[in-house]
């Protein structure tokens, strides 16, 4: 599990940094809370957080990828 | 027709530069042709072309979005 999730959170840092902590001007992921993880994961999914990047990028992720992210990032010191 | 493709080109910018010009190491999409730009988008959302951003981003896209993106991308010199 551990190191799939790594995986998959490698394709995030691009624009979040590594393991989250965002350099680049976007929001850091490194050590948010699971729940508000998916949940705006789904909101971008839904259009209902507005964004032109994740509001497609979220869409290629499925509820078990968003749920490995979001364990993996909560975790990030 | 021609506004919605530049607004939906906006979020390529984030990491492909304006207009399709990138600075930042990823490919420039600018003068691409445009079968090409819509294969290679068939390709990352089923797979085929690896790439851990783009196999996730290309799946929020709908094939009308592709071919708008692909003619707008096709006409910047």
């Amino acid at each position: 599990q551990e190191r799939n999730a790594a995986l998959l959170a490698s394709a995030c840092a691009a624009c979040h940094g590594t393991n989250g902590h965002s350099v680049a001007g976007t929001p850091s992921l490194a050590g948010l809370d699971k729940m508000y993880f998916v949940e705006q994961m789904q909101l971008f999914q839904t259009g209902q957080r507005p964004s032109t990047v994740m509001m497609k990028h979220a869409k290629g992720y499925s509820e078990d990828e968003i749920r490995l992210l979001a364990e993996f990032f909560s975790q990030q010191k």
